[in-house]
């Protein structure tokens, strides 16, 4: 079998390229150096298309320019890091490259820039935005965080070496999402009719025990929590091929946020656009109307807490949300039960419930858009 | 090739039986039902084999006790659901327990004793305490978090199938380790030389990129901060095979804690005694100490945050750490200099460092025990 597999590691080099020629072209013309990207504020965010990106409004990075200098310089200098990963072909964290920084430049590097934990990495999110370059393209790892079985198989060219992964494979756990799903690595067999994608690793582990990927011809993901960029982008993959995505998180705060998030993104990774959502995904529950179908439920709901309501509140408020009644009626039930319901509930009865509420609720269509 | 699997299935479930025929028989002869458990209180912990343990201090658990009524009451609902879920051969989460008890029982169940997120969970520590058996044994699956590459092979019998877990065929990501490494899985080949820990997952990836494991014969784990009770279970018995145990951290209050805790346990991990802690283990770095032999380092500290400090003067004030002169001069080192230093600065002369480091010091012995 032949794989055409793809890296856009050459795209991303030449874009760092032609931006470094771009300044030095500046500074022989005695321009003042600068370059363009994003407005990455919150008046710069659309959500036309279903999901949060950046609208067209651009600005001016300059080097003459006392609230820019510094950063400026620093920006430069990481793009110079960056064509040099891509030149010795290794990959290492943003903690990584503040290192890298800190040694050529000294003191003169600011750590909070490079803070992991951050969500937002002010520098680095300007490089990707005004190249239109996925950091993961730049050899920047991300922290790894979900994990995947079932019916997929995966060739992974790295360093020289094909390995084909098997999800089939795993026995009772999984392989790890790596950070990056897109350079030289393909996914080259699908045998499943949809994407399962459990919030809590319990719950992934109850089905997998149950072979629920095997019987139901699911691919098995859990993101543990909020999803990491590798498992975001691997959902994006997926929904390209035709694979329906389909989202099992608890009836509460959190597990809205991870849902909203996959699917729409948020103001933080607006930026990111199209690449990392999701808009296709469809919602299976817990919800509170469960309790009307499975009455067993209604004895396993448990108190929502303060930030439950008022997360169901916020929600309500979002246009994006506003516009779906389902979602309207479903978070006005938790407002006015002040209940909620969490996914693990559904092993109140019989522990293989579980598996028995997903197929029910994907083949009667029960979904949440 | 025959490999002999073992399962401590059957012995926990026969202890779960003779606990409930032990309470049926005082019942008969009318005595107040109750059994025996050991103190899990700091007084009752002791270090004198090089990690934390519970000493021989046992009390009662009664029936008839106006504190204890309830507690004792869902315990022993406790033992029945777990005789049923060994019974099915069916898997779950404590919390999956705390459904399937409030399905039976109502309102009655006390949900905050059943929160994975508390390190402590009192009604099963008492169980595995009184019964001597651990919680993995009785099929309730924890949370998993830490990843494996490297020349291992694992035979995984899970439910029926038998898939070896081949290491080095992990691609550019790895293998998550499950929540239960004992129990129908054995090792049965390894080409090591050693187990080296990664704190840092940023780390690990960049070590697996330069195919570190292959070059030194060593089994690449990173526990993802501090380690799951999987993780912890099999750097065990990784060590019980003879391995030596390398573990590297950043040279802070979280990386020796993630060390000490590994190594020695700790006060709410001490009734899991030896089989969860790694007493041979040693650590690599970074250290302090390193500066002096990778001058480089130097500029490449960052400020002790508060927390790094206070954990240093605490650690200096414990009499398993205070034994060895090297921990208190590196500490002190600290103290004085009021530094830290992270593994992830290793990479800042250049990506490839951080394997050199790793070799030279494993190398050379420049150990800390």
């Amino acid at each position: 079998m032949y794989v055409f597999i793809t890296s856009m590691k050459n795209v991303a080099r030449e874009r760092l390229i032609e931006l470094g020629k771009r300044l030095a072209e500046q500074i022989k013309n005695k321009q003042n150096p600068y370059f363009e990207t994003i407005v990455r504020s919150k008046s710069n965010i659309i959500s036309e298309q279903g999901f949060l990106e950046l609208g067209n409004k651009k600005e001016k990075r300059e080097f003459v320019n006392i609230a820019q200098a510094k950063t400026f310089m620093q920006t430069i200098a990481v793009a110079n890091k960056l064509k040099k990963f891509l030149d010795e072909d290794l990959h290492t964290s943003i903690r990584g490259l503040y290192y890298q920084l800190k040694y050529s430049l000294g003191e003169d590097v600011d750590e909070n820039l490079f803070d992991e934990q951050s969500e937002s990495n002010e520098l680095i999110e300007d490089l990707e935005v005004a190249l239109n370059v996925k950091r993961e393209d730049f050899n920047l790892t991300t922290d790894r965080k979900g994990v995947l079985a079932g019916p997929i198989k995966i060739l992974d060219k790295f360093k020289g070496e094909e390995i084909v992964i098997d999800g089939t494979k795993m026995g009772r756990s999984g392989w790890m999402i790596p950070s990056d799903v897109d350079n030289n690595m393909e996914i080259i067999e699908v045998d499943a009719d949809y994407v399962l994608v459990v919030e809590k690793d319990a719950l992934w582990q109850r089905l997998n025990e149950d072979r629920f990927w095997q019987k139901n011809r699911a691919i098995l993901i859990t993101p543990k929590g909020q999803s990491s960029r590798g498992t975001r982008r691997l959902l994006r993959k997926l929904a390209d091929m035709g694979l329906p995505i389909y989202v099992f998180t608890d009836c509460d705060a959190w597990g809205w946020y991870i849902y909203w998030t996959l699917k729409t993104g948020s103001i933080n990774l607006a930026y990111l656009g199209k690449e990392f959502t999701v808009p296709e995904a469809k919602f299976i529950g817990v919800t509170m109307s469960d309790i009307d179908k499975f009455p067993f439920l209604k004895k396993l709901t448990i108190n929502a807490k303060e930030v439950d309501l008022k997360r169901a509140e916020e929600l309500l408020s979002y246009d994006w949300i506003r516009k779906y009644p389902q979602w309207v009626d479903e978070l006005n039930k938790v407002l006015k039960s002040k209940k909620k319901l969490e996914q693990d509930a559904l092993q109140g009865e019989r522990l293989t419930f579980v598996g028995d509420y997903i197929k029910i609720k994907i083949e009667t269509g029960d979904l949440l858009p």
